[in-house]
């Protein structure tokens, strides 16, 4: 691929480094910022930079946030007393998105994969603790992804947090709604049988 | 979605723009950024810039180019008599990845789509027919993609070339190689079959 320039080929590099971005679609991205205005490009590569310069994680769940607290920890009508636990931001995006959850969350930044180096200290499980410690908690509702690593920090986690007297729930694995049951994948529908409920 | 922060949000719809990238990836890319090093984002941002600053197209054959002219317009091994037309770029590193061509090429920058309003006029059409009357050419090689669009413009290039006395070829259409014959759609089937040759 060595007909690209070298800035471009330098830009397909940078580019490819993205998740799920590979050298072809980064290729096409390229192009794509290539053909685009002056005004365009600086405006993404601004954008960049600005969100390095001003965004961080939040001090007390480490939701991302502009400041020291996040928009949810600032906002004084959550419930206090709930913690819903997830893996990622975009997780809590997910979960915010239904409108149900009233607590505040903690993002662990990860998942407990051995396998990839990631234990227990890697993860902001040392300051979940400490929080739960401080504030008065009654509830944690782990929403880590249903897979192998989000199932071992469930369990981790379930572990640490019911010593101190706090109920630990974790959110229900079943068929997903509007689903087709012919579909469903093995592994699903037997959570989904498990988790039965009495109608 | 107004969990993020607005700087967050501003690099998300930024992200956005770009091809194949929706929401859901604009932020699962924006989310990497904010996790990179300072470095890193700085790296991705400066090197948007530069593309922009350095990079153009070539002026004989509307590659990209740094300078006047592209790599393969400045070799004076390449044969100037044969022209192989593609619709981007991109299509030319994957003629040039043959090592098979020799010739130069010409980009067009996108396909005749009357439902888009992409005329003759414009892509670099009129830019290579005057390229034809100037140089010495004796073949123009057509490899625009095997879509409605990549058909009508290779139609119209002929239909505009011929008059001009030089010969104008489309890439063969058919079979992929390391292809299944059993999966193969019946629209290449058939165009496989109408390209048949004597063995």
């Amino acid at each position: 691929m060595s007909t690209y320039t070298p800035t471009v080929e330098d830009l397909i590099d940078k580019l490819a480094t993205l998740p799920g971005v590979g050298k072809k679609t980064a290729a096409r991205l390229a192009l794509h910022i290539l053909r685009s205005s002056q005004d365009e490009a600086q405006a993404l590569a601004r954008s960049i930079l600005r969100v390095k310069e001003r965004v961080g994680l939040c001090q007390i769940c480490f939701n991302i946030a502009e400041g020291d607290q996040c928009v949810i920890c600032r906002n004084s009508q959550r419930d206090r007393s709930v913690l819903c636990v997830v893996e990622d931001p975009n997780d809590l995006i997910s979960v915010e998105a239904t409108g149900v959850f009233k607590g505040l969350y903690h993002v662990l930044h990860g998942a407990i994969a051995p396998l990839d180096g990631v234990g227990p200290q890697e993860l902001k499980i040392a300051e979940l603790l400490e929080r739960l410690e401080r504030d008065k908690v009654v509830e944690v509702i782990i929403a880590t992804n249903p897979t192998v690593e989000g199932d071992a920090t469930a369990l981790y986690l379930a572990k640490v947090i019911k010593p101190l007297g706090i109920m630990v729930t974790r959110i229900a694995q079943g068929v997903p709604a509007g689903g087709d049951i012919e579909y469903v994948d093995s592994r699903t529908m037997s959570r989904s049988l498990e988790g039965r409920k009495e109608v």
